[in-house]
């Protein structure tokens, strides 16, 4: 595979080269069906949506060149990582998208040809979900490229948060863990939507979020005051023959840990799971237990750090 | 006045110093009343916003370093215009602001006592608006910085769009224009949050938006096919002593520029804007007319340029 070079070596096949009437027209005409008609879609000063059903959700997240994709990703697939990260954390909420605004700050000499697939990536994942890209904006950054997406979305019934857990609950994560940038898995992931919103659905579970630093780190923010977690690295789902740290540090899983509550029915849970969801992976990787009560074949987890993106 | 820089010259005051987790934690700590406890505000996967009343709004828009910021801007300053920013496009449809998130892409660089400020502006901004600050990411971008902010809006009457200016409708604008750069009302400007709202419950009033690329080029997008503006020097509302040309083309003058019917009372709508708002002015500064009845002592349109970000 040669990738398309994000910056082009030509002043003619450069965003410079067209300004940003032309580029912005471009743009729309990359997007296609995936942006409805001002003011529903691109070309007012705002995009005007129907109101959230139940309650809204809005998150953000980048994708910036060197950090969440380089030439070995190609630009279809750049723009469809970036909207999927932020479909991950509305999976994780239970709820579902609705509408997102793009912004874009790039160099001048990035490829028209590049940023064309970029777009029809972002697009078709766009339309695959039913998430209309109704608006943005594109801007000026010299020596690099920041696409901003920002996802509103809905959740009609039950949300997920991070609270809730209590000692004692059992933890699960779905699919597999680790070497998510060997695998290319960190942009051919699956946001796990569906799965999110069905276990929105189900009484004993009791807090979710996703796994996009690293388990580690990650579960810091599942765990419940007084408690720590009891992990065993036997149980870990390994991707690809990923070790147990890899397992826990790498990041960019896009999976989703929940806990549930101690007197669940396990079995119901995994045989009901297993039905809806055949083809996805569930795996109980250990419990929360009350501070000092962790035993000691468990992962003791300060020696594992997830990923920090500011050192 | 000397302005903190934006780039830490020793490692120890730089955002690397103290890493992703501890500088989260330091902005929600300058955030501070202005994020909600989660999941409304800062702290899960996605915030929970209250549903739109009426209909929703959506915008996005970046605060990038050398373009809408630069040594002579307060930090501060900075802050409060990347929000004020957004909220010149909720004005511009007539609509009210919600909620924000906030995605941060920085060099490790970058000075934490700089970015402290940055926040309390934007923090500030946000309380003066009562706009919570709900979420948001932080990722490294190597050599800038580019904060960008995506903001969720309502309106519950009608909304005011770009479209819907005939030939024969009169041409206003708010406040003044020009020189915004050279007397720094690219980041002192108030957003025209209440003006907007007014606009749109007065039915003479047609279409709308914000000058923000320079009149010359955004008036194009409130042109009904088939006319053009006639704008007349004389008449156009200049900021300290700016040219026509500056006027016309310098950009980020946040102000609104909306038609209003042939027929209105023109008389009317003025009296009751200075009721209103007796402290900004509001100038006719021409009319849509057919197109090639433009009259010999207009501007000539195609003289004037706006700002373009790309070249």
């Amino acid at each position: 595979m040669t990738a398309k070079p994000l910056f082009s070596r030509t002043l003619r096949g450069s965003v410079t080269s067209v300004g940003e009437e032309a580029l912005i027209r471009s743009i729309r005409r990359w997007i296609g069906a995936a942006s409805p008609r001002p003011p529903a879609g691109i070309g007012d000063d705002c995009a005007v949506i129907r109101p959230a059903r139940g309650r809204g959700l809005l998150t953000v997240d980048p994708l910036i060149h060197g950090v969440h994709f380089d030439g070995r990703v190609s630009p279809r697939a750049a723009g469809a990582k970036l909207l999927k990260r932020n479909l991950s954390d509305i999976a994780a909420m239970g709820g579902r998208p609705c509408a997102a605004v793009v912004a874009l700050a790039l160099d001048g000499r990035v490829s028209l040809a590049w940023l064309a697939e970029f777009y029809k990536g972002l697009a078709r994942e766009s339309r695959r979900h039913r998430v209309p890209i109704v608006g943005g904006d594109v801007a000026r950054l010299s020596g690099s490229f920041v696409a901003t997406l920002a996802l509103a979305g809905e959740a009609s019934g039950r949300i997920l948060t991070r609270r809730g857990s209590r000692a004692g609950d059992w933890i699960y994560v779905t699919g597999s863990l680790g070497r998510s940038l060997a695998t290319g898995h960190h942009y051919l992931f699956e946001p796990r939507l569906a799965e999110g919103a069905w276990l929105a659905r189900r009484g004993e579970v009791r807090a979710m979020m996703d796994v996009s630093d690293g388990l580690a780190k990650d579960l810091d923010a599942l765990t419940p005051r007084g408690a720590a977690p009891a992990l065993f690295g036997a149980m870990l789902p390994l991707r690809d023959g990923a070790s147990v740290r890899e397992a826990m540090c790498d990041g960019e899983d896009y999976e989703l840990v929940f806990s549930a509550a101690s007197g669940a029915r396990r079995a119901a849970l995994e045989k009901a799971w297993q039905r809806a969801f055949p083809r996805t992976r569930l795996t109980c990787i250990g419990r929360f237990v009350r501070s000092g009560a962790v035993p000691p074949d468990a992962l003791k987890m300060g020696d594992y750090r997830g990923y920090e993106h500011l050192r």
